[in-house]
């Protein structure tokens, strides 16, 4: 059977599982990328995993491996100064992966896998043109246009959460102020209830928990319990995100936004005030053309499902 | 010789050009778009010019027809409720035209097609991810990503003159408030003019022009001449438009922003705020990255060889 391996890299962890072109995976291995700061002794650790994997499988063939990695450079296989991971600099990662294992790899950065994991195997099939948002730490997207993933002249394409959306507003780690990441995130809306409750006084549970350990599913679960400055909150930060995907709708006119991770699964909190505030600032000319959609791959595993359709799309190009 | 007809719907005329692939114009013929409201004679008249164009050429084939024109959609190949035209509704020009010539129609709208047309025979030769910003009377834009024009779901895509730059802000044509365009186009500066006399009195000459007969040469004029009202308008223009690129640059990552148009032809003006706080506003990672050039079509009739652009390479495609 063939099947490729999805790789996700991450600060603390890495996933390797072999994937089916169904997007079955048949099996998955975690490895500890914190222990391998030598990042050619990573690469000989991940082929291995891979080569084991595939050895308990009957009539196995691997055909290729996908990447999504942060900092991940679609064009020239490299990470470059990515702040999370111990391998500092440009790592040429995809030619060492290469070498290791023999096989054709393929590498772009995690919000662009998960994107092409959408297409293949979630709530974007058949679609060709939708952008997938990513709510997690930071905000990550990657946008799919005339069914191809927009990578840009840099590879860098994408980059919604450094969209500035307050002049001078909140200080963003990219070093600029006001990028969207800080108001729309998990920290985003974290720093959002500060505000409110330094405007509401302390009337909220949420009072009693330290800014910097509060999560937003503490968020979410206040407001659930019809918490008022958790649910304005919820409010402003869907009044942030409505607002610019509808600006980002007059640009490039995608059928659906999808909405993956932690704060997209706070449901409907989320959802009623982003799809409110898009669609009453959408483009006359749109208005109606956008649905606001969850991701079909928040239970699976979505990174390593999307690198693994990487994988597969580009085999299927002959790109790799 | 082989060529295509490029076709350059306007309000008030429509010119027609016979163009080599290479793009010289070897005819052109300008008809009176308000003579024929009725729409099916018009389609005969431009069929008519067409074909009497190339029997004064020897050896002349006409491969195809390509149109530019406000409201146009590539996909339906209909012209959809133009504000400036005589012909109400949706209506299906594509068709009508191939019907009255015997020859494949494309049709997109007049940004798109100078978008083409630069990426052909322009200052976009060989770039496959760029932008062409058209500042006229209103601001259209075509992005290509990846070598192609970006065309949406809906075949609206590109619509950066309506991304909303200010909450609350100017009223726009379309119904909205704070668009774009409303600050950076002809009638933007001009608008812009108006508030900055309002803040500064009356000691420009400008004060002395009413604000609806005023053009952005009279602007750019009494800017040449030091006048600070005009110079600190071009600098809030140049603004507007450069932290608006800045954010552009994170979503689509061009190698590229080409300025067409009227206000583009007051070079420095324009081009020096425009460049300085789109880089001081620009992604790290992205800094140094884009270009901010001028048209090289704005002496030729860009139009139209927009248009012929849009007609050779749906032919190479096989397309029509």
């Amino acid at each position: 059977m063939d099947v490729v391996a999805g790789v996700d890299i991450g600060g603390t962890n890495t996933v390797v599982g072999l994937v089916t072109r169904e997007g079955e995976i048949l099996a998955e291995r975690r490895i500890d990328t914190t222990a391998y700061p030598d990042v050619d002794l990573f690469c000989d650790a991940i082929a291995a995993n891979v080569a084991s994997m595939a050895e308990r499988i009957d009539d196995c063939l691997v055909r290729g491996i996908g990447i999504g990695a942060p900092n991940g450079n679609y064009y020239s296989g490299t990470i470059e100064e990515a702040p999370n991971l111990v391998w500092k600099g440009i790592i040429p990662f995809a030619d060492l992966l290469g070498s290791a294992s023999r096989l054709p790899v393929s590498l772009t950065n995690d919000a662009n896998a998960a994107a092409i994991g959408e297409m293949m195997y979630g709530a974007a099939r058949h679609m060709r043109d939708f952008v997938l948002v990513t709510l997690g730490t930071g905000l990550g997207s990657g946008f799919v246009t005339g069914g191809e993933l927009m990578y840009g002249s840099t590879g860098f394409a994408g980059e919604l959460g450094h969209v500035i959306v307050v002049q001078n507003g909140r200080r963003c780690g990219c070093g600029r102020r006001g990028c969207l990441e800080t108001y729309v995130s998990a920290p985003g809306i974290v720093r959002t209830v500060g505000e409110v409750l330094a405007e509401y006084g302390w009337r909220s549970d949420l009072a009693a928990i330290p800014l910097r350990s509060m999560t937003s599913r503490d968020v979410a679960d206040a407001a659930a319990q019809g918490d008022v400055v958790a649910r304005e909150a919820f409010e402003r930060t869907g009044t942030v995100l409505g607002r610019t995907l509808a600006n980002i709708a007059a640009i490039t006119s995608p059928e659906a936004f999808i909405l993956f991770g932690g704060l997209a699964a706070s449901g409907r909190l989320i959802f009623e005030p982003t799809q409110r505030e898009m669609e009453s600032n959408m483009l006359p000319v749109l208005k109606g053309s956008v649905r606001l959609l969850m991701s079909k791959l928040m239970e699976s595993n979505a990174a390593v499902l999307g690198a693994a359709a990487l994988a597969w799309t580009d085999l299927d190009k002959g790109i790799v």
